[in-house]
């Protein structure tokens, strides 16, 4: 699906199965992903004799940067400095990469902000207000209305929305589905589009341990990057920034995480479960599968062929850990059966007034447009997600092709991503210098139309037109050297140009998509339909869920704003115990345990100065804090709201969080301030860094 | 399928499609895998004015050896030296390797007789006579017979012929099932199950270039290895073995290959081709490319664990190369058509006789037989085939369970592989002392249950049985940690005791073995059924087949010895001349541009020793011979017969010879002899193999 799934209450379910869990985890379990508008006051007043002022929260929000690559970030100093993951950064540090300057594998270092880079289409965010428009919504979506209808409806109330929050206030404004349809928020951020390159480690080091030790700990990774947000050519003020904690955490600290967790699934119906189960999970992995060994093989032919899709790998692999974890929870018998347990004993208290009972029968409607759904999945999936046509020119051709068809109509009647409030975004992207190699293309969509070919069957009318005759490697080769989309001078004349210009110019890639763009927009209509089939079932039974037990809950996740809160804590495995806190002196010894072998080695400036380091320092640590996919590179911050950590992975434990929280051994991964200040220092020689960063003085001008 | 495809005769379809191809191909290609007992004398003399007399023949056919680990190789001197490939070799060298003394990675040469290690399980054959039996096995099998009786009366009537030969001879005795069931020729084999590693390299030289460079050329590979045959533990005396010729091969010469091609396709129906398109080759490479990312994650974690895994992620990563190449071809528009083409010519010349009639309808069956298979498909390979089980110890575990209740039956009503003329091989594998890792095991075995649950469903009925209750990683671990199959004296108590003693052993992994044999007996009953519907049908073919065009022509590849030939020939691609030679210079000069980076690093004893190397020495050479998988290893010989190079790969265009022969850019890749010589020599200082090579002198005692 291209939105979110629109889901529902399984919320309070799991609470039940938390509680039935009694016996083996603490009843009071630091869970949740709350609104910054709808915060956990009680819980932290009972559970932390925490206070969380209006100040308290308005600075942390306002401190808290999202990554719109995908991932999450915080102001660092009062100057626009950002920071966030490595693996936040790395699109955009591959981007400002060359075969002769290669940044991901030797670092960058701006010595001074002349040296800054400018990155391609680098777009963060600031949430800055929030506005509940929940009963607007509802107001332009009667319930007489059929499907079809209603998604019309709903997608045109929702630009509309949005149009009128950008006109007024010149913010990107985002209505946001929350609980599934049970409430709409329209966020509005502060945007910043013109951000540089500050401070990147070498990869090595970043993501030491590499895929093998990625989603295990102990780990030992400097999995940072610093950017600065710039506005009119000049750093940006950021007077909300966190202050830098050089005493750091301890073991049985609270700390709290603000940060953009991606998607969650708590409340999903069973049948929807059952589907990620049995068809969704299964068929991600298989791309994802032959996407890494595709990957690897070609990067194995040369260390240039390796640069060139290092990044893409990367996160190839870090979706496969992802979905094969979240697999594992869905496949255990015992993991599954709580879920089921717990949907079974809610749906049996859906009686007694009409509000409950109108979510009785709202199960049935979701677990049969789920069916419809599967039905038309493989083809959608393949030619509108273009899973069958896997190539960053294929995606551009695609958007030149339908901004010229969608732009004409009034923004309400558009494809989501063709509304006027999102057109920064979609120009920023699509006018991107980045680097566009031909050669990985050709590997990419060669691949794709492999799968597009035994997915949809050799003998498929639309197949062969995609096609042409040609065999999968010659026609890939065929497009990739003809198109000209890989122009920017030639994307924005087609894009300013129109349909007009885009019929006119002929070219191969454009022709391509427009030869499946029916069939691809037929499918996404049906799924969007289905979607508001499920949405509206979801909000029956979150209304029958807030009858039941009140609203002071928090939705799943999406890619939006949340706190979440935990303790620092080591965990138990296989009987063994696992420290909170690794350090310096574990990152030599696990390098030397693997004599120091791909991807185990050191870079030569942490060899050479390793006798220069207090080896003691803290390098990363656990917490139970409630984390997911997106929340890569949100802060870690104590109780006085100073940054004491950055979030950058979880272990193996912590994939089921997508269906359900746990904190037995689930834990986020982070490094440690103290473990960063030290490398700085002592590693990089970046003095003034640190001084920005510590509040010393100010930036260099 | 467990037994080679049943198929039939496209092989003149293709013959066709070659001479339709002339403009482009030459119209003389050096096409076929030819019979020992049908040699291609006629095409020799015209096309190479050679005469194969008697004795060349015999010859060449006695000093051949096949590996039933699954490869070829040849005797190389008087006193049962052999010569393979080191990756046919590996599986061998891996099983005496461990973590202490790693021969795979650092290689290994035996100073004298006594060194020489004796391998665990590995079993040798040379072919000594062959003899037609297709009258007597027709006759067993009357055409009235309903398939599921034809099936049991033709595997009863095979093994009692393989059986009567054993007892008579002695030696090895398989029926080959030739032209899909046209001819039935029964093969004796000399048997050594004695056998000692002499000599390999490490497998940085024999492999250089790993995954990467492999199916592809130029290539620069010392991938040999030496083996000895003993018999009464002395080595054995092998009067039929290859002179080494030192001067080697020049282009353009005609070479000949003689080793044991495992599976071609060229004979098969479209409908099995697409069967084979759509369904087996996708099949396979998921699987394939599930089990490539899972063992390099697992390796990535610790050398050792790279080191357990190296044997098995090399096949895999084999199989897949090898499967994409053939699904590029058969997704090959022209390709395929020119194959279906070819089909329908053939098939509009079926009219005229009862017999040319009765293979007119022959390809109806054979589709209906091939849509039965593919119903059953999924849970045949994952139950049967184990595919959702894979695990030695499972494959232990299973073997013990079947033999305690196969073996009380007669021969000729047993599952094949315990047919009493198997006896000998079977015991060898299960009484293997091969070390297993569990930790592997368990790896392995979690991602197969992880995949049988995604196939079978995760509410089916016997995959319930089958997880009894637990997820796919607790299962697995409780299995592997709970059996005693992994202890050979245990084995061989449980094999010996027959079904009584299997039933109270009460092994958790055999009574897993056994809570699926029932569904997986059933369906390997349904599948050799409609084998049986297709041998007919392809039989039906083959006869109007050699009606119309004579019999003078080669059976699809069964891993039986067969004869090739073709010339040593460079190749254009993209334009560019790729010369049939490389040179040790090569290897030198590809380790520098690949900044000695694995797997393009070179062993210390090949960079220290560069200087005393004669750099201009061929080492790796191409030929247009028709070789597949299987043929690995074998010896490429001059027309004296005399030993010039060694087959260890084909290039990528080489991977549609499966479907079809090929010689416009599919190439045959091989060690050079004097690129072995010079290693020995130079690197290796092992002058007295050298010695026993060049016939200097015989072994040291």
């Amino acid at each position: 699906m291209n939105t979110a799934f629109p889901t529902s209450s399984l919320l309070r379910l799991l609470l039940t199965a938390a509680t039935a869990l009694a016996a083996t985890i603490p009843i009071h379990a630091d869970e949740g992903m709350w609104l910054y508008n709808q915060p956990p006051h009680d819980i932290l007043r009972q559970r932390h004799t925490f206070e969380a002022s209006a100040d308290w929260l308005e600075h942390l929000q306002k401190s808290s940067v999202r990554f719109m690559s995908g991932g999450s970030g915080s102001f660092v100093s009062e100057d626009g400095l950002v920071l966030s993951n490595h693996h936040v950064g790395a699109d955009a540090i591959q981007k400002l990469s060359t075969q002769e300057r290669d940044l991901l594998r030797d670092g960058f270092h701006a010595g001074s902000l002349a040296e800054e880079l400018p990155c391609k289409d680098l777009e963060l965010n600031v949430l800055m207000e929030i506005e509940d428009v929940t009963a607007r919504v509802n107001a332009a979506v009667p319930a007489t209305l059929a499907p079809e209808q209603a998604a019309t409806a709903r997608r045109g109330v929702l630009a509309e929305i949005e149009q009128e929050s950008v006109q007024k206030t010149g913010m990107r404004s985002d209505v946001v589905t929350l609980f599934q349809g049970g409430a709409y928020h329209l966020y509005r951020y502060k945007r910043y589009t013109d951000v540089r390159l500050v401070f990147a480690p070498e990869q090595q080091i970043a993501f030491f341990g590499g895929d093998p030790d990625n989603f295990e700990y102990p780990r030992f990774c400097l999995d940072i990057a610093f950017f600065r947000a710039y506005e009119d050519g000049k750093p940006a003020k950021t007077p909300h920034f966190l202050r830098w904690s050089t005493a750091g955490s301890q073991e049985s600290d609270l700390v709290f995480v603000s940060g953009h967790p991606g998607r969650t699934s708590r409340l999903l119906t069973v049948s929807e479960l059952e589907y990620l189960r049995d068809r969704s999970y299964p068929e991600m992995l298989e791309r994802l599968n032959r996407a890494e060994v595709n990957l690897q093989a070609w990067s194995g032919r040369s260390a240039e062929n390796a640069r060139r899709a290092k990044d893409e790998l990367f996160g190839v692999q870090n979706s496969r850990k992802a979905r094969i974890g979240g697999l594992a929870g869905l496949q255990d018998p015992a993991f599954f059966g709580r879920i089921v347990a717990a949907e079974n004993a809610f749906r049996a208290r859906l009686s007694g007034s009409p509000e409950l009972e109108a979510a009785r029968d709202a199960y049935q409607r979701i677990a049969e447009a789920q069916q419809r759904m599967g039905e038309q999945a493989i083809r959608y999936r393949m030619l509108e997600a273009a899973w069958g046509l896997h190539s960053e020119l294929f995606s551009i051709a695609r958007t030149l092709l339908r901004a010229g068809e969608e732009y004409p109509k009034a923004s309400r009647d558009r494809l989501r991503e063709f509304r006027d409030s999102n057109r920064t975004s979609l120009e920023l992207r699509l006018f991107s210098t980045q680097p566009i190699h031909a050669d990985l293309e050709t590997v990419l969509l060669t691949d794709s139309l492999t799968f597009l070919t035994t997915r949809l069957g050799a003998s498929d009318p639309l197949l062969l037109s995609v096609l042409a005759g040609k065999s999968p490697r010659a026609r890939a080769a065929e497009l990739i050297g003809s198109t000209k989309v890989g122009d920017v001078a030639t994307r924005r004349r087609l894009y300013e140009g129109g349909a007009t210009a885009v019929v006119s110019a002929a070219d191969p890639m454009i022709e391509l998509a427009r030869t499946v763009d029916a069939e691809a927009r037929a499918l996404r209509k049906l799924m969007e339909e289905q979607d508001e089939v499920k949405q509206q079932a979801h909000a029956a039974i979150a209304k029958a869920r807030f009858a039941l037990q009140g609203s002071g809950t928090y939705p799943d996740a999406t890619f939006t704003l949340r706190l979440t809160f935990g303790t620092v804590k080591s965990y138990a495995e296989d009987g063994q115990n696992i420290p909170a806190f690794t350090d310096l002196a574990g990152l030599y010894a696990r390098s030397e345990a693997q004599n120091a072998q791909t991807p185990f080695d050191l870079p030569q400036r942490w060899i050479k100065r390793k006798s220069r380091l207090a080896l003691d320092t803290p390098f990363n640590f656990v917490s139970t804090v409630d984390i997911i996919g997106g929340n890569s590179g949100s802060p870690v911050v104590n109780r006085a709201g100073e940054f004491v950590g950055i979030i950058f992975d979880g272990n193996l434990s912590s994939l089921v969080l997508d269906f359900a929280f746990d904190d037995v051994q689930a834990r986020a991964v982070s490094v440690d301030s103290r473990g960063i200040l030290e490398a700085l220092r002592k590693v990089y020689d970046a003095r003034a860094m640190v001084d920005e960063l510590t509040g010393r003085r100010g930036i260099r001008r």
